[in-house]
């Protein structure tokens, strides 16, 4: 099956907003196996609507919109849609008393407009939207479905989620997809692709092997389809054994794992703790960890140190280091390491200082120099990494690799890791 | 003038990787008067890249694409456009030399997909692009422009803003575009709009204005198109003083500021110092002010402190104050933000403590309950905020708070802050 998505609205158009909903949907698409043809974003108008959609019924046999349906528009999207699809739009009272209800909560007037949200086209069936007072739609014809939904993220999440997804299974009955994620750290697309190469080669034409890159780190995801799940998922698994036996150490995490998360099982495990001493990443570090939720029970907090005064007042880092060797040394990341141990009283402390630029190269460390250590109560290990010139992602890089090293730190494997692309 | 985007890449397609281009580029042509008519995302291969061009032919007089022009790639989209465009591909001698001196600078090996970099439509005008291999193109055929770039985001952006949008403001040549940008925090949309109305409304049809709105902030952007553009200029500038008179307090900045690098600019003057003591943002607001280049020359450091006994040790609050009031709360913010101001050894401090959620409420304590305190050698101000139940949303908007109650402490502005829609 065949899918076009298309985002109406004027403010996405002009770049005002970021899309993120087609992101979303095309996600949503292809864990079912459902291929995105074209993603398109079209103006608030009718003859703009009228085109998009037509255009889309060309190509794809699903047909998804999102946008326009606000009580504030003009209407114009859901009037364009009915016209169409040669429908009446006619008042659906579950809707009616959906909206009403929202209202009467609330304690806020309702508004003849907000009444007409409870339109819709006459064989559509709805897609409630628990979250908001505009409903979605699924309209088949000849064979094609139309989708309707509104582009708040948010309403719009929750009716594919809970609406449209569940619709779309049923729809491909005795149709089985199975999904599973492995994630690496450190390693690039292509070494990973080299080492697993001949697993790939094997995979029947109902199991496919996806790389979903990300600065430092890669996900890969396994997706079996067919009729019988629980012999697919076995054998998806034992392609997901394969890997997992050849790309050893480099994998961090299975399913909903990210490497905060991972490293929060192994400190949990270990009833330990984790503080961060940064300078160029500037926080970043201590960010990641705290976007696990119940990171609280292993982070302790962060010493951000820029200043040669901090550095030494917070982290206890000699004058004559800092003096001798910069900041930027090997001498003053061990030294950040181990002063974070002491004044964070942590179990473990990862520290960072280089060069995030774009200014501030130096001879013999020229900007996306970056030096990173980690330490326990009787370790430390620093490493040096030459990243690139864009400072958000040198920041990001740090952050990935020194979690990274923190993983190996505590899982006793080497800690000396060589980017490969 | 009108014009089309079009992203080629499966990866954007399917959901892999989020676009953000077509924002960038949308933007950037709104900025010249230019009508974003429609964007597209299309699959890597050639019919649905020709599809795409002519489509967008038929309703645009600008077609931009980006994608498609890696090393790694099957080249795909450059033969694809070459020949919608009926052009032959011929090499740039400046491309070739650009693209090995790229490689022996870094003293990697070329190989001869990286050479092919260098291949370009024979009438196409190159759009140099300084930070990679893959060069922009320029095209004009039938009175349309067709522009190519690579889809990799800062490469695109430099091509756009370096090469692009200097020669797209040639051919309007004689038509000037001037623009105001004026950068206002903590008031919502509708609130701003309703101040301004009637300005708004007095703006001729030659001037228009924008609300771009982030959470928590708000750019203004008044545009003005014309040929004379020094009366053009001193047009739009009045329109933007009686605006700035009008709002006041709340506008932190003109041109290119950000609330980040405005505050740069206040303790630059006054040669002060500015730390953070932060919990639930966890470095957030260190790491907003270090976005703007320079900031090590007036930030010290942050304390991340999530523990009871971090906030006691690296801070000094008092152990009393922890168990009596709980870590949210007046009593506490205060300290932490005067205990920082000892410990970092600094001018000003921030200080941040809440349940930024999705967990963590208490009874009198929602998700959302952010307390925020700035303090400077003299005076410490603390104020309550209730935020929402996102997570990251409300780490984003306690960063913006709290910078833009340094902003008025600094410039002795009344700090209690009413956040409206």
């Amino acid at each position: 099956m065949q899918a076009e998505i298309i985002i109406i609205g004027d403010e996405i158009l002009n770049g005002t907003t970021l899309d993120t909903n087609s992101q979303f949907i095309a996600r949503a698409l292809e864990a079912l196996n459902i291929e995105v043809v074209r993603r398109s974003t079209v103006k608030d108008r009718k003859e703009a609507i009228l085109q998009g959609l037509y255009e889309a019924e060309q190509r794809a046999q699903i047909i998804i919109t999102t946008g326009g349906l606000g009580p504030t528009k003009d209407d114009i999207t859901k009037k364009t849609i009915a016209e169409y699809l040669n429908e009446e739009l006619v008042m659906n009272q579950d809707v009616l008393a959906h909206v009403e209800g929202f209202f009467s909560r609330r304690k806020v007037p309702i508004l003849e407009v907000n009444r007409l949200q409870a339109l819709v086209p006459a064989s559509s069936e709805v897609l409630h939207n628990d979250l908001g007072t505009a409903p979605g739609t699924w309209t088949e014809k000849n064979n094609k479905v139309f989708v309707s939904m509104p582009g708040v993220p948010y309403e719009m999440r929750h009716i594919v989620e809970e609406r449209m997804i569940p619709k779309l299974k049923e729809r491909m009955d005795g149709h089985h997809i199975v999904h599973r994620y492995l994630h690496t750290v450190g390693v690039g697309e292509s070494s990973l692709a080299a080492k697993i190469a001949h697993v790939e080669d094997a995979l029947p034409d109902y199991i496919r092997l996806a790389y979903l890159p990300n600065p430092a780190s890669v996900k890969l995801r396994l997706t079996g389809a067919g009729e019988n799940e629980e012999e697919l998922l076995k054998e998806v698994m034992s392609f997901e054994h394969q890997i997992k036996d050849l790309l050893g150490e480099v994998i961090f995490g299975f399913g909903e794992d990210t490497l905060s998360s991972a490293i929060g099982k192994l400190l949990l495990e270990k009833n330990a703790s984790v503080g961060t001493a940064e300078s160029c990443t500037s926080g970043y570090i201590g960010q990641l960890i705290t976007q696990t939720p119940g990171s609280s029970g292993y982070y302790s907090g962060s010493v951000v140190a820029y200043s040669y005064d901090l550095k030494e007042k917070l982290l206890g880092v000699k004058h004559d280091t800092l003096t001798k060797h910069g900041a930027v040394s090997e001498e003053t990341i061990k030294e950040m390491a181990v002063g974070g141990i002491k004044h964070l009283d942590t179990d473990y402390v990862i520290a960072t200082s280089g060069i995030a630029g774009p200014g501030g190269g130096m001879d013999g460390k020229p900007v996306g120099t970056v030096w990173i250590a980690v330490a326990s109560k009787d370790r430390v290990v620093a490493q040096r990494f030459q990243f690139g010139k864009d400072r958000l992602r040198n920041i990001h890089r740090s952050g990935v690799m020194g979690l990274d090293m923190l993983r190996r730190l505590i899982l006793n494997l080497p800690i000396k890791i060589e980017l490969k692309s």
